[in-house]
This record gives C-alpha cells, sequence and structure tokens, in this order.
C-alpha cells in the first residue's frame, strides 16, 4: 500500500517542503532509512543524518533550519516525534492480522462460553467454566485454565499458559509464554529436613489495560489473590511471587523480581535485574534502577534509588566515585602513616 | 460448601468461644478477611487486625488473651500456624481439580506405556518409549520427549517440556513452561573466530518430590546426567546448567543460576537472582543471600554468605555499613592531610 | 551398538596399549566412568582418576607416563581432547532421533511451503506464508507466525514461539520455550499517569548458525530489525530487547540482559546475569565477567570487564581486595586520627 508523502503530511496537518507526489510504504529510522520510506528528525543528536538519509520524506519540526542540502522531501510539524508515533499507530492498524474465527483442531469445554469477534487459534484450551469476552484474541496453544474469565479486547499471543481460578481483564496483552497463576514457592521445614508444600489456594487478578511481556511468571497468592493493577506494564522474563500487588500504571522491566506478598505502589518503575524483598512496601512513584537490590519498605514517595542494597541516587553517586577510587584513598592513608 | 465454626473446631481439636452455629465457607487472611471467612492469628504484629476483622471465625492461640472486644468467633488451639496450614490442606484437597483420562486430541505413540488413572490433556504429546506412571497429570500442550520416563502422582503443568531420554521421579511437580533437558552451553572456539557446538549427550535426573517453578530451565549433561536430588524445591526462572547436581531438600529461589558442573550440597538455601560460578562445590546447609555471587567452592557446612563475591554475613554487614559511609571516610582522611 | 577399543582407535588413528579386543558402547567421565564406557584424560587435574576407573578404555596423550598400573586399556593419539569431542559427535550423530515427516495432527496454512525431508510435529503450528527449509525440523507444539521464513538445517525445539514476519536463518537451533518477535517495551508516559503503547512494528532477524537456549526471548524492532547475527550463541533465560545487534560469533550466558538498542559487537563473551544498558555499543572481543553492569559504550576492543558498574578487570581485582579489607582500613584511619 503506497500513498504521497502530500497524503501523509495531510494525515498529520503537516506542510510539504520539496516533492509531494513522491510515493512511500513503510517508516524508518533516519539513519537507516532506504528510498521509499517515511523517517522523523526529533533529536538534535540525530541532525546530521538528515543530509545523507535516502529517505524519500522526513518529517521534521516546524523549526528547524537545515545548514545543508536535503534531498529528502520535508514534511513540517509542530511535534516531530508524536506524529512520527501517529503515523506508526495508523500503519501498525492497516497492517495488523485481523484473526477472527475458530482454527481446528482446538479444545472448547462445553461449558466455556466466548464473545462475538473473538480468535481461537489451533491447539488452545479452553476449561470448564471459562469465559472469553468479545474481540479477544487466544492464539494458537494457549492454555485457559478451569474457571478463568478474560475481559473484552485482549490478546493471548501463543504457548500462554493461565492456571485455573484466574481474571484477566479488558485490553490487555499477554506475550509468547508468560505463566499466570502457578503455585507460589511455600514449603514449610520439616524436622527431618524435607519440606511440606504449603497448598496455593488463590489465584492471580489482573486488571485493564496491563501488558505482560514474554515468558513472565506470575504465582498465584496463598489465599486471596496476586493483584496487579490496571495500566501495569511488565517487561519479558519478570517474576511476580504469590501475594504480590503491583499499583496502577507501574513499569517493571526485564527480568526484574518482586519477592512474596511485596506491595508496590502505582506509577512505580522498577529497573530490569532488580530484585525486590517480599513483605514490604514500596511508595507511589518510586524509582529502582537496574540491578538494585530493595531490602526494606520505603515510605517516602517519588525518590529515586540505585544500588544493592539501594540508596538514595545522590548518595550512590557519591558512594561510587569514592569506590572506584579506593586505591588511591588507600594510598593515601599509607602516606599518612608514613608521615606520622 | 458451607460447615459451621464448632465443624472446623472439632477438625482443628479446639475450642469455641462464642457463635459456633455460624457458617463459613473459606479461608482468608485476618486483615482482608470478609463475612463467611475462617482466618487465623499467629505472629504477634497482626494481632491489632483482630479487633477489625469480618472475619467470622479466627484461629488463635489457647494462651492469647484479647484487650479489647472481638467481633469474630475464636478457635483457640496449640499452634494456630499449624492448624490453619492443616485447613489450608483439606480445603485444598476438597476444592482440587480431580483430572483424570484422556482429552482428544492427544498425541501417544504406541510405544508409550501409561498407568492407571492418569489425566492425558488435549495437545500433549507422549513420544516413543514413554512411560508414565499410576496417577500422574500430563496436563494440555505437554511434550514428553522419547524414552522419558515419569514416575507415579507427579503433575506436569500445561507447556512443559522434557527432552528425550530423561527421568522424572514420584510425587513430582512441575510448573507450566519448565524445560528439562535442553543442550548444555557448550561451544568449542575455532581458529576463525566461530564456536563447534559440543554435542551434549547425556540427560536430566530428578528424584522424587522435587517442585519445579514456571519457566525454570535444566540443561541435560554433556555426558551423564543432570541430577535434582529428592526433595529438592525450585522456584521460577531459575537456570540450572549441564551437570549440576542439586544434592536433597536444597530449595533454591527465582532466577537465580547454576553454572556448569556446579555440585550443590544438601538442605541448601540459595537467595533469589543469585550466581554460582561452575565446576564448584558447596557444602550441605549453606545459606547464599539473594543477588549474590558465588565464585569458588564453599567447604565449610552451614555458614551464611552474601555479596558479591560472597563474605560471611557477618563480614558482609560491618563492610556494607562502612561502604554507605564511604564519604564521611573519605572526609576525614582529608582533615587527616590537612592537620599534617 | 558395541565396538571393539580398536576399532574406536583405528577411527581415532591412535594407537592400543593393553586389550584392544574388550568391547564398548558409550562414553563416560573418567571420575565416573563403569565397565564398557570410553573415557579420556586431557585435563593433568584429573590424572589420579585413571588409577582407579572402570573405564574399559581411556583415551590418552602419547607423553603420559602412568605412575602407577592402569586397568583400563589405553588408547594413544595427539590431542585427548579433540578426539573425546569427535567420538561425542560420532556417537551423537548414531544415536541422534532422525524425525522427518509430518505428525498428525498438526496445522499447516494453505500458503505455507515446506522444503524436502522436514518434520513438523504434531500440535506444530505453521501460520500464513510461512516458509520452511529442507531438512528443517518443527518440534510438537512450535508455534510459527504467518510471514515467518525459516531456513535449511534448523532445529525449533517443543514450544518455540516465532511471531509474524520474523525470519531464522540456516543450521539454527532455537531450544524449547525460545521466544522471538515478542513486542518491544515501549510506552509513552502519558499526562494522567498512564502508559501509551509505542506500536512496534518491526521484526527479529536470526542468521546462520545461531544458537539459543531454552526460555530465552527476543523481542521485535519498533521499526527495522533486532538483529542476531550469524554465529551467535545464546544461552537460556537471556532477554534481547528491541532493536539490539548482537554482532557475529558473540556469546551471551544465562539469564544477561541486553536493554533496547544496545549494538555488541563480534567476538564478545558477555557473562551470566550481566546487565547491559540501551543504546550502547560495545567493540568487538570485549568480555563481560558475570553480573557486571554496563553503563555506556565500550569504545576499545578485546578489554575485559568486572563489576556493576564495570571496571577494568585489573582495578576490579585491585578496587575487590580492598573492598574486603575496609574494616581494617577503617580501622588504620582510626588510629591516625588517634595519633594526631
Amino acid at each position: 500500500m503506497e500513498i504521497s508523502i502530500a497524503q501523509v503530511a495531510e494525515i498529520l496537518q503537516g506542510t510539504v517542503e520539496g516533492n509531494g507526489e513522491a510515493k512511500v510504504n513503510r517508516l524508518e529510522k533516519i539513519e537507516e532509512a532506504t528510498e521509499g520510506s517515511i523517517a522523523f528528525l526529533a533529536n538534535p543528536k540525530y541532525t546530521n543524518y538528515i543530509y545523507d538519509t535516502q529517505a524519500s520524506g522526513v518529517i521534521v519540526s516546524k523549526e528547524f533550519t537545515p545548514e545543508k542540502e536535503i534531498k529528502s522531501t520535508l514534511i513540517r510539524v509542530e511535534d516531530p516525534y508524536s506524529s512520527f508515533a501517529k503515523l506508526l499507530e495508523a500503519y501498525q492498524q492497516m497492517t495488523a492480522i485481523k484473526k477472527v474465527g475458530t482454527e481446528q483442531p482446538s479444545f472448547q469445554s462445553e461449558s466455556a462460553t466466548v464473545g462475538e469477534e473473538v480468535y481461537l487459534g489451533a491447539f488452545s484450551y479452553l476449561g470448564e467454566n471459562v469465559s472469553i469476552g468479545d474481540r479477544t484474541k487466544i492464539y494458537p496453544n494457549a492454555v485457559i485454565g478451569d474457571n478463568v474469565t478474560i475481559g473484552n479486547d485482549t490478546v493471548i499471543y501463543p504457548g500462554v499458559k493461565i492456571y485455573a481460578n484466574c481474571k484477566v481483564g479488558n485490553n490487555c496483552v499477554l506475550h509468547a509464554g508468560v505463566v499466570v497463576g502457578s503455585d507460589g514457592f511455600g514449603f514449610a521445614p520439616q524436622e527431618d529436613g524435607t519440606y511440606k508444600t504449603i497448598p496455593q489456594t488463590g489465584n492471580v487478578i489482573i486488571e485493564d489495560h496491563v501488558d505482560i511481556g514474554a515468558n513472565t511468571t506470575i504465582d498465584c497468592a496463598t489465599m486471596g489473590s496476586t493483584i496487579i493493577r490496571s495500566g501495569v506494564k511488565l517487561d519479558n522474563l519478570v517474576q511476580i511471587a504469590h501475594n504480590v500487588e503491583v499499583g496502577k500504571n507501574t513499569v517493571i522491566a526485564s527480568q526484574a523480581g518482586l519477592s512474596g506478598s511485596a506491595k508496590i505502589g502505582e506509577n512505580c518503575q522498577i529497573g530490569g535485574q532488580a530484585g525486590i524483598t517480599g513483605h514490604l512496601q514500596m511508595a507511589n512513584k518510586t524509582i529502582i534502577g537496574p540491578q538494585a537490590g530493595v531490602p526494606k519498605t520505603i515510605k517516602e514517595e517519588g525518590k529515586v534509588w540505585f544500588g544493592s542494597p539501594i540508596q538514595e541516587h545522590k548518595e550512590f553517586l557519591r558512594t561510587s566515585i569514592i569506590l572506584r577510587n579506593l586505591p588511591q584513598l588507600m594510598e593515601r592513608v599509607k602516606q599518612l602513616e608514613k608521615k606520622l
């Protein structure tokens, strides 16, 4: 599907500078773009690329003043990044695969109920009393356990496994290999050195607009529910233990782990490979750096923490500098000792 | 299924204080409990909740002396935690889904043998010469490779993948997405900078009463076996490399990784996100903290280690305090230099 | 399948010392070997084992001089390790399961094309316009999305999930549970605290001779491609974010994570649980230690880095020693203060 640069400019309410008749059919990065594509320039760091780019059209700010000749046609807009994101979205909607209907063979228990315009991929499995909302997509080889309810407009990618009794809301995306509702890690030590399994009788509740990355695991609660609130975004390979609660709009990067019964506030950001101890609270808008270790409750909102165990960011930076210069500090102590 | 609080007390051999006729049908936490539920009070930290809880019944110690009025009916027992665990277990057994039989379509090679009262979920796969014991459950979309043997009373959750020639014992639980027997990470560097694959011809042996968390991976041995001994408990997203041996009743928390040929003792505890170097031994009853890095053999039994690289726990704590105060130490050295 | 030790020696162009008629049928480690097996001695550390081993035959160097009597038959060769690797390979080829053909039920879209001598396991799924090369194996429950192309002689193990539009080359191995092409983690913060999904419209390109470990995840690019170059080896549970490029013959150990748009050079080695920040470059032949944290671009080739944040290896070792002795350093400062 090709359109002219002039048509793109019309969609973005921008103005054309150069050949508006040139045809484009895809979006590319300015530094890698080839003929027939649209790129954008928002970050000044990338300005140099505009003089050499092969993109047929480049979206730029109204204020942009070139210092050399540019071969590409320019589309001038208020905010190049937003405009490009808008195009990206339009592009995705046009190229998205609109899966609807039931592929065979698939397994649907007699007691399962399925909404309208649903996609059920081949080898997908719906257990007893499962309820699937409208326009929801269940990709191939996904397994939906007994009594699970899934809302409207949710996408369950291939090979997702949801255990019995869990709930998934509307407009969620669960990427391939996600596991929801596996047993919490609870074992009572016995006198003979063995462990006895503590039954995990609860479930997982995932509210609306939650995205969950590939192969992430979320355990069910011992009793009650492990809860992922609305708007939460989890990256790949994240671990959420039993009885954790993740507050609204909190974002957790890849390979981070949350131990049992941790209560994370709203609008927090947790870095990749960070580890959160169990049974603690984290205040709203807390930011945790990558590879950090959080050993206890964080009460004050909106602070930034780094390191393992964590320190406030400024303190962490100060400590880090001295750490890197420890050999010099040692030397200075030696000098002092000599002088005395 | 509802029973009276008096009936619960009878099961626990406890005494009722208050209305024994009230009906209950579920277990909840004291701080979240609603009418119709049973909760318990074991940890003194939670004592305050008992005066406001909506639980119809609360299991408490014989010694517990309330300081205010309590609306809930009390069940007094010797050990509230054990009693509650007992109830939890009874509850789980009553509500557990008793899956038996073969769902269709599923794939069973002609040479596979299957015990009595087995569950084979839809889209499960049994390769050549597979042997499945009695009362074992193979959930949907699990793949059991050629020549694999699985014992009695074992649960293989959805989407588990077991490679050819591996062995799984009795009373094991493998959670969704677990991979057993993938190739060990062995590549021989060649002169031209490429790597040649070292064939991984061994298998994985999982003994009895082993629990394995969701999406955990266990590689096969180069030769011989990667061995997970009886009673081992692995959390989610744990990595076990080729030729590792994990000793009896050792517990490993989420996202920890064990490198090739590490030999872990019995009754060890390894914290979340800890990393264990290859080709080392770890003595029995060793405890490794979260995010720790273990670079070499630990010979002495029963020690506690933290940090990366690890230090003994006391030393680690001492070092940590100085670390957090490095800027002050630096300042003191500066003062000394001035004075001289 | 049994052969005589003399026949093994012939394959390896070695000389027999002892009973060449003894029959062997498997390869074992010298320290664990039992009768009927072949073992090898390459590492001098293991020399003591040769006097007690039960192996029927042991491959040793031409130079090896025993200090005591050896019961096993010896096969003398130039390079025992290479010879053993050769045997291991021959052994694997003889015992490898030669899967060919299509098991039923499986799902193959009408527009999918499949090469010669291909294996399609039961419950495998080939979407629209999928193209599978010759001699490639797609194991049970693997899901190949629309428009995916896979080359020749590639092995896709059970439960692998490849999203639409991705490309996999020749002679690759994708282990069980691998996810290729899931959405990159891109969300634009909105004024009301929620996040808006940034469409991820790109794909993943995996070149030739790439090995990917179990449950590893590779996200698609926002635009363009996430690229895994020829000869790359990824261990289990590795995270590769959107728009990352991993250079030729780079090796990444288990549970390491690469953030978005990181460009990793050729022939690098990244240790287990290491974390790489996004939008950086890493020079060729860089070596990163386990659990390291790489915060910014590494320009110089061939350096070795440890720690989080990373230091050059020598510096890291020096700092580490002082770190472990911080309490003593503190004590020395106290003494100095007293003296003044």
